[in-house]
């Protein structure tokens, strides 16, 4: 990894931004001056390697103005398991052009992207109000993360380059509202490939999302990316199958009797 | 029921109201303003009636004061089904009193609540903005819809009362921004007991909800209550049957060959 996070949560910590205008200090609108000050405290560590997800893309297609079209654009990432993370859609890619570039997606995968020697460092920001017990957030789609790990096994046979070109990291920023401000009283750091996967809580009706706060994550998985990406996929299959078979057991079963 | 919609509508359509103050025209904020104009207007027709779900529950809380606790308070309405549907949950109702009354909750289940002669008509008032194509609105939990249902089953046996003591109704505002007002240019009522069952599209990554646009809704459903519970049921039962299997399908079968 290229960040330095002890660095930055260093520079995070005790710092504020000006509470935002519009009303309600609810999740989304609330963290975004954060998410802008971290990103500017990473560019300061990384000027050159750090990006907005939609910047890299313009960056990356920009530099390669004569690359036109989905598939030869798709063929700039030199990993599937990125270009499965970062790039937009056909139609969007095909669409791209100088004139005409991407602009930000709320549901892009990274908040920040740094891209440094063929590395990828995806880091998505979540932010809390410590004067709130809000449930966990939303992470990252647990189907997105298998399709993730089996590309990640389709491709990495073999060499490693599939296991050692990128990571997942999410940092988050405990904040209070102090005199018009939100304040930063502490800041977390963990790696997704670093907890151990049979941990991780997957809220099936919330659009199959992984649930957890940052600060909670442990980080004791002792495998390496190729070891992860299995031991998450048999966590997957089976919180599937459970979920599948709790479905009969409380939308089907109690209802068959009214039916015949 | 009690409101006259064709009337209401006369009333809403081509009416406006003052564009929300906090930034985006996005689906709940923007909303708001109409609904509480609908609210008045349906206060109008029935002034004595017409409650807010938080306001009748204090309504009926504060006439019965000698009544307290849970259960006691339970015991009030005249309806289990109804009860479900309204009634907020256990602790909450332990600790009413006149002093400390219950405010809006925003997943209650009625926007509006109009009471007559025992009959309990639930508004729900979905408001869309024309100038984008938003996907359907979220109506109610498939499930919760299914428990109401079943309690309506449960409890009809041998007298009609569970099924005609209530009803449930949407009520769509279509609006268009038009300077610094949001102008109403269409209206819609949809009785969610006339439409066919078969129909309903269930979300299942999106908290189990119907969803669909009040204004798309079939009215093509030719039997009583019992009729459209049973076969609710009967598409709630099958749907998460074919979910159960879609899972396997989708999320299980792929990844089997990656974690022997």
């Amino acid at each position: 990894m290229n960040v330095n996070y002890t660095e930055l949560i260093k520079k995070i910590k005790g710092s504020s931004v000006p509470k935002p205008l519009s009303g309600t200090l609810s999740g989304h609108a609330a963290g975004e001056p954060f998410d802008k000050h971290v990103y500017n405290e990473i560019k300061k560590q990384l000027p050159k390697n750090t990006f907005r997800q939609y910047e890299y893309l313009n960056d990356l297609y920009s530099k390669n103005a004569k690359t036109i079209g989905f598939e030869a654009r798709q063929a700039l990432f030199n990993s599937p398991t990125v270009l499965f993370l970062l790039s937009r859609g056909k139609n969007a890619t095909d669409k791209w052009s100088v004139e005409n570039p991407f602009d930000e997606k709320q549901n892009d995968t990274a908040d920040i992207l740094v891209v440094k020697d063929n590395f990828y460092e995806i880091i998505d920001i979540k932010t809390r109000n410590l004067s709130k017990s809000a449930q966990a957030p939303n992470i990252i789609s647990a189907y997105k993360l298998a399709q993730v790990c089996a590309k990640m096994l389709d491709n990495g046979a073999g060499d490693d380059s599939q296991f050692d070109n990128f990571t997942i990291n999410y940092f988050e920023i405990d904040w209070e509202l102090e005199k018009e401000k939100l304040i930063c009283k502490d800041a977390h750091f963990v790696n997704l490939f670093k907890c151990n996967p049979d941990n991780l809580y997957i809220n099936w009706a919330a659009a199959m999302q992984l649930q957890f706060h940052v600060c909670d994550l442990d980080q004791e998985f002792k495998g390496n990316m190729e070891d992860w990406a299995k031991a998450y996929l048999k966590h997957f299959v089976t919180q599937a199958k459970k979920r599948a078979n709790d479905m009969i057991a409380k939308f089907v079963k109690p209802f068959e009797k009214y039916i015949n």
